[in-house]
């Protein structure tokens, strides 16, 4: 099976030399774009129509006989699950990590309870993090691959790549496009791996909140600064609505939720003054009637849920590249 | 394989149109007996004796390439466990979801929840909740299968199906039998999924208890309501002897588990005024010396360990029902 | 896929008649080597380098179509995943049980929970417990196979077997080797393992520790007692340095770990006066500092690692064997 499959799929193109995915800071142009490019023949076969004769042709062994794990040491349902989707539509094997359950209680280090997986004689590690560079860290120790699930307020680069695979489907090109992204940028990882890669691919990229939660550093790297949703409505084809993390926040970057939603949120009022083709998105799970209202969310112009179906297979291409790539590599 | 077992196990009968299974009461009687059937033939593969050589035929490749989702909102091994042993046995993977780990923490709406599983592109969602009616919430806003594994005080399906699927096995047909419903029949899913299918399958209900766990509406219903178990030993066919639920009950009904033990459980000495065949089944998991005595939990009158292996063949029926019918209605 | 492996892999020895493993103090010396001899050939091809084309090599289908359930009743990361990666590489779905959500929250006992799991016709129950002697109440109520996963101080016999497999993979035997068990004798099951299996394979063992977790009566048993490591490092060819298990200590048995660990700790002064080709092992998660410095841990003479990848290769051999047996003692 898995040579057949190999025959359909080909191998991993030369360009691709990564084992590991710890940031979009470090793709060039040219590997996020083999990515996405990747992901969309993967997506295809995701989402055939499935019947009973067809069925198992939805499953594509290339990553037959391989294990991932899920080491996550923060909550998440759809990263989690996500990745142990696209492992499994891929033939792969998928070890379940649960922090709460586990030798960490006992006093172990993360980097020998990874090692211990690791001589398990597994082929990849998924982790999430509250602790920015845990993923760099463990790939310095491990000889598997390792991907980010999202490390602290870093990066969570496949949530990144797939927000970028929404906009080009929409639009064919990331090229000349203004993206904004709104809301809380101080505290969002999925902020900074779309401003690297938006930028990477020729996007104009705006971070819009408010002052609490906007930082002039990103100037430095040609990102302008807004604090005003409505002074932006009109010269922005795609607003990324980001969640207000409470759960990240020490002191309340605002006085009340009623009072971002007011100046922040995307509502019907202010879709009648976007452009006549703006496409919204927002990495859920989404605080429906703060950072975006049911109408939006549920409109026309909003591929919430295209999002997530593309999360599988920018995961499924990743996942190949990486575990394809690090056979070649290792000892 | 896919199409080598649907050689051997035929296509889905055109009475069956269903792709969700939300509750008993919404049944024919036709297409109960349609499950029954169908889980008996899975059955025989179940438990076919195992050995080296043919390890690999107890698995029916029949959903190979299907994704179920297990969406629990309460506690459950049995119940949890059977679902996905019955959607492995047909080839399907199996993706756990639990709530306290899950989005939900974040404010996502259910059905927010249950869209964003769908979008992944997974085939079939099980879901349990406190709340009735969370099944046919979901069931109007996903294009997936859904099926109900608890909801609330509402029904618990594939436990009521499992129940008929014993009895007809023992006596060959539910027509003409009485069967009583002994316990906690007002918080008990399971005593409504019995009742809608004991009716229809003609056979006699008496629902015994308390009376603060005994209502009289079910009259309404050609139900027979009986406070004594004393009264009714010798004229019952079966006696399903359900949990109390401590755990869903606010106020006791009832003064203590001694005085309960004392008018309702089945025990050696009521044994004797039964009829001869009797049959005593329960829905685990059971509180020994409460509902019912080890003598006979453990004595030849009882079904109960038949009962858990017939639930995985019913499961597998219901699983393989909805998720074919589905194919074809989708869009 | 089935037959081809078997006839790679052969059957099972006649001289291998069990259906449960429940400790190694039952097991002969030739049912140990036997199971050591297993693992051996189980190991290379769970090491074997993968590459696309041979990535599906990996796995040998001798459990295709069976069903092994992780029934944990303790913290677990690495046994429990050792054990479900072992009956993945071998073909076998695994079913996680975790206590915490389970049916025996709702007061059934032990005995009804697995009863419960049998009758889904699963084929191997692996069991950790606190409570000594559990795997053998299993085994004595279920019909398929109980493998002891750990019960209280008792025994954790694939741990024992894995130590035994890294000391023979290094020595070429154990027959006339000395095997120091260093720390917590008393609460340590793994100690009690390594005991029954060295004097078996003919090793001379030493147990050493403070007098308050070393106990005399092993020298009923042919093993010398020591309570100074310093006394006895230059005559030992293996140090097994065992976890301070703090969290089954009652009372604290030494005044402070600092104390433990200047009398105890296996630091880079005390292995320059070991012999020269000794080994050292541990059974994780280590306490770095306490039984065990970086500098061991971590250096040439350490096997940690390569007993983690044992373990896989191990319960591997085990679950083949009784799982295989078992099919032709079943009724």
């Amino acid at each position: 099976m898995v040579s057949e499959a190999l025959q359909e799929w080909g191998t991993v193109p030369a360009l691709w030399k990564r084992r590991h995915l710890l940031g979009v800071e470090e793709l060039s142009a040219a590997e996020i774009t083999l990515i996405l490019d990747q992901a969309e023949r993967f997506r295809e076969v995701l989402c055939r129509r499935r019947n009973n004769l067809t069925g198992g042709d939805r499953k594509i062994p290339l990553l037959n006989g391989k294990t991932c794990v899920n080491l996550f040491f923060e909550n998440s349902t759809r990263t989690r699950t996500s990745f142990g989707l696209a492992a499994r539509r891929l033939g792969a094997d998928v070890i379940e990590f649960t922090a709460a359950t586990s030798s960490l209680a006992k006093g172990e280090t993360i980097i020998d309870t990874a090692k211990n997986l690791e001589a398990m004689q597994i082929d990849c590690v998924v982790v999430r993090h509250g602790c920015p560079g845990t993923p760099k860290l463990l790939s310095e120790n491990l000889n598997c691959s390792v991907l980010n699930a999202g490390d602290g307020t870093h990066e969570h680069p496949t949530q990144g790549l797939l927000d970028m695979l929404t906009i080009r489907q929409r639009f064919g090109t990331l090229k000349g496009l203004t993206v904004a992204l709104v809301g809380d940028i101080a505290h969002s990882r999925t902020a900074r791996s779309n401003i690297w890669g938006l930028k990477k691919l020729g996007a104009n990229v705006i971070v819009c909140g408010p002052s609490t939660l906007v930082s002039k550093h990103w100037e430095e790297f040609g990102v302008e600064c807004s604090y005003s949703l409505d002074a932006i409505l009109d010269r922005v084809d795609v607003f990324n609505l980001l969640r207000i993390q409470f759960e990240r926040q020490v002191v309340r970057p605002f006085p009340s939720i009623a009072e971002y939603a007011h100046l922040y949120a995307m509502n019907g009022e202010r879709m009648r003054r976007t452009k006549r083709d703006v496409l919204i998105i927002a990495p859920g799970p989404i605080n429906r009637g703060v950072e975006i209202t049911p109408e939006v969310a549920d409109g026309p112009h909003s591929a919430i849920l295209e999002q997530v179906t593309n999360g599988v297979a920018v995961r499924m291409a990743v996942l190949w590249l990486t575990l394809t790539q690090e056979n070649d590599n290792r000892k």
